[in-house]
């Protein structure tokens, strides 16, 4: 069953890759000026400051993505050590990976200037696999999951190059590019690497211990908390203030409502813990893209609402449908934490790109909705030309959502594709979601359980 | 036992008072002028960001709250999925209603103004009830609980606005007008529900086991960890810096002295994890209302060498006569964490401000004892007058935590009754300290155990 | 076995420790200007917050210590709340200590300056002990431990002031003073109290269980992340935001090393949570030392790809051998992710010193190099005299490591004779990686295990 020749030439690929970036970063990297040495005086103090005013956010963003995605995917009774040892190791592949791809769409003189943002950047890239992980947690092998990575992030590059700079859209907290992409590519995956119909009923690991449900919550947890820093890293000006108080009420919103559905609709009317690890969060993907914009505090927490309630329904109803029709197993349920969620979102984006007015955002339109600003002549990539009016945001809002399913869909389709009909070595039923198979377990415990 | 009709229209309650939340937030809410568009220019973005500047102080107190308070009650062996999962959903309730609560004491044109200050202040109130819930936890139903909230926020808010902006007292952590109020609030509902004499004994499951006392750790750890930053978010100038160190100092005092007195009073003089848990935290309630004062780093390690010691000796004595004479249970000693040194940080706030000069505080005066001050003719509602002396201050210090107390004690018998004599469905004895009432718990885990 | 009276008379001899402590904060301790009143305008605002502008990374490095490390020891199936438990307290104590110790090397007027640079310095100083705490894990007794703490701080702080005011060495990460002095300290304590040849075997209880691996899994997660404000939170200027990018891509090329290396040695080619808990950290340490320096990404990733190397052969190979040859027992292996990796710091720095150029530096040789700055006459106690060249520096810092070990070494010898042979307690074989010696242990659970 398991061939150490196969694994080992893995791993050595793996540790070329590993090589293959440090050349990479040897060719095409270096400092930022902020980062280099100069004459300090007063003025350039305060720029270098300023440079790096973002540093708490960052390590905010950095706790979400190491604790948040690591603990919140140790729910499964015999998984937690791949649960928070693949999402460390992927996440710390992916941040490499990804200074270099955004990097080489952004090279100023053919060398990459790096700084604080190309790692917050790389941070929320990071985001995007671990999005998709969920999805797959525990029918793969960690091989496939750092190649899906690897492809998956260079995807995701250009996708979000598309939907920024070209559509020119809106998407401050990376809903549509971050939420939606990672988790309808990894649902493509999943379906690519679906079971065969008589091997389709969910296995008896699939499930939470006690132990390992309260680990969980140490990663919804942190989630929950970091999240207004994740959706307000980029805004600008008073943009970041609403990106944080608009996330701070969603959340709080879909919290309530989560656990009064999950009440409502479970077994016996007990609260289900899937529900609270997962739905709660639902408030921060459903306001991400329109985060900063003018929703006032009540449109933040209709947003959260409805957000809670699709995200229980959906762990209730539409998962249960999807494993029994489609075969498709959502490990995570990342379609009701982050799909779905992001659709809404991205709706809500256009409804509220469609109302927005120069009176309204004034100076700030340019940062917001900058296709939309008719004055400044830059930037004559942005599809519609400039001035583009409101409804035509609103327009390119859905059109941003769209093309980013075809690419997360057809990019999964694809990475499936590879990763089942090519060399990779494939998990069987009965290894799926145990940490045996690639982690050395205490032998006693073995015996205890 | 259960009756699902009665869970069922609890949880439709709940979920009108999200709704009636969202209406009260559409009429009433509006952003503050910094989180709204404007023209951009030099000082108007140092501005912005100076209004920002305590986010990194918001979200420790996040974690604080959500994390912090959350693990330290997953200290019992069966409740783990309660004292995160219930403290989620409390906070995610009691944050917006602290905004409307405190808002409107503080409306402007009929409208509350809402940035992060608000948001700051709601983290603050949620630690309010969840103080209380420790007090109970275990013992009530999660619909008691959030009831209880509701009314306990609403009558904190008012205390908190008398002791503040009537009696002008200091309070700078929020010992007097948080830790007190939110542990004899909670003491009070605890002793209206307390069981029968019949029932007094200790449950089972009222305890600890190996794994859950580790969870707790987390708790313990993340509060002790950025409890200067609870101190110190509302302090101003170098008010704030003082904050950080003495309860850094007060804390460490405590911790070394909690160790020595818990070794020194249990039985074979081994450590107890109760007293790690809990009472190494007291020396920062206890320097909490006068942290910003001048108490030099002496000052903040006597007071915290004072809570420790009173913590654990409260927890080893005081809450075992209290359970066997009054059958009041204090689940996780909330009266040795809180209660306890919230009082001796009240009488600390007395010692110091009777000693407070101008030629010392200089033009701090102004922000720490504003009703010291005679000159700036503002604020006529403040008793005593302007020029109010150092021993009046002191008086007032007194008589502020004496209000406090028979506010949070009157209150907290009232809501125990209500939630006692009518329509709540109350705990049995044997429903006490395990999730399995309101949560599902995975089958195979509760055969193995 | 267990004599309660010895006990009882370490807790007391402790409790005269804090009351010392007590005193001498009262003769010798004051808040520096910046944390006292003053009359406030415009500039002196903006002065006090530049000052504690170093907040937000202080509260990572709390977490860093109290978290951290405190988790990552609670690896040991039975030892856990020792390990969250002990840090704690060892940290209390310490960092009180340490800004005694360290502030009588600076005072001013015979008194010493309170500010929040103090507790960061505090904090760092924490690390020490419990990096050697890490070596001794499981087989002292807390006062031991207590005992050692007081005298390696002590030594720790002369030897700091040695190598960076007197021999002016660079170390802006702390892995020469820091990592390097706890690792070897406590590994000479560690040779001091090894055991008899025919008490050699490694216990069945110095291994991990499942549950108690993932709870370490949070002790690593939360260094990582936070990793980069330990080794940039006392870089001045542009350096601060290179030690910020270097710490980053050094850890994330560690952590993908430490996966494949961990993957070809292991038995079965499984991965190992030691491993994987540690090595991935080892990228943190090795470029301590030359963090702000002008590496470039690519010196970053390469030292982090030769830490996570060297760590892993470190565990598999290396550690076994001492054990079985020297009867060193390092129970977390800090000799692997703290000693060689900081000795791979200090060559790396020698390096990067002998290639430093006023020109590449300009005003910032200053702060990271200021023996080598020529014409500042200040300070005329830096060895080697002003205008120190290139491969001089390189030559210091190599003597810096050199006297660093020959203290550390030293002074743990020293220190493990006093616990041995003295009249402390030690602790039997029989005894040792469990908490019930020293903590009461919930009943129920000895059975069910």
């Amino acid at each position: 069953m398991h061939s150490p020749a196969a694994k080992v030439s893995g791993y050595v690929v793996l540790m070329t890759v590993q090589i293959i970036f440090l050349v990479l970063f040897w060719l095409f990297v270096r400092y930022e000026k902020t980062a280099l040495p100069r004459a300090i005086d007063a003025e350039d103090a305060g720029s270098a400051k300023e440079h790096v005013s973002k540093y708490p956010q960052f390590q905010d963003i950095q706790v979400m993505i190491f604790i948040g995605f690591g603990f919140l995917m140790t729910f499964l009774r015999k998984y937690g050590y791949s649960a928070t040892g693949f999402t460390l190791f992927m996440a710390a592949l992916v941040v490499q990976w990804s200074v270099l791809m955004k990097g080489f769409l952004h090279m100023e003189g053919g060398k990459i200037s790096l700084s604080l943002e190309n790692i917050i950047d790389a941070d929320i890239a990071a985001a995007v696999p671990l999005i998709s992980m969920g999805a797959l947690l525990g029918r793969t092998t960690p091989i496939q999951l750092l190649c899906m990575s690897i492809f998956e992030v260079a995807l995701f590059a250009a996708n979000e190059y598309l939907a920024l700079n070209v559509f020119s859209i809106c998407d401050c907290g990376g809903s549509i590019t971050v939420h939606a992409f990672g988790a309808y590519f990894g649902l493509a995956v999943a379906l690519m690497l679906r079971p065969s119909s008589d091997q389709n009923e969910t296995g008896k690991l699939e499930g939470a211990s006690y132990t390992s449900d309260i680990f969980a919550m140490i990663g919804t947890t942190f989630l929950w908390v970091y999240w207004p820093s994740f959706n307000s890293v980029l805004a600008e000006g008073a943009g970041g203030e609403r990106a944080i108080l608009n996330t701070f009420l969603s959340l709080a919103a879909a919290t309530v409502t989560s656990f009064v559905v999950s009440a409502l609709v479970s077994h016996e009317n007990k609260l289900d813990m899937v529900h609270v690890q997962n739905s709660t969060l639902a408030g921060g993907v459903a306001v991400g893209t329109v985060c900063n914009l003018l929703l006032g505090a009540h449109g933040a927490i209709l947003i959260g609402i409805i957000a809670g309630t699709v995200s229980v329904l959906g762990y209730r109803y539409l998962t249960p449908w999807l494993t029994a029709n489609l075969r498709l197993h959502d490990t995570c349920g990342v379609h009701n934490l982050h799909g779905m969620p992001a659709l809404i979102s991205a709706i809500a984006s256009a409804i509220y790109a469609s109302m927005a007015t120069v009176g309204e955002y004034q100076s700030e339109l340019q940062n917001i909705f900058p296709a939309m600003v008719g004055t400044n002549g830059t930037e004559t990539k942005i599809m519609g030309g400039l001035g583009r009016n409101a409804s035509s945001q609103a327009g390119y809002q859905l059109f941003g959502i769209a093309v980013t399913l075809v690419i997360a869909i057809g990019g999964g389709i694809l990475t499936g594709a590879v990763l089942k009909y090519t060399n990779f070595r494939n998990l069987k039923k009965d290894e799926h979601h145990q940490d045996e198979h690639y982690w050395e377990v205490p032998a006693v415990e073995n015996k205890e359980e």
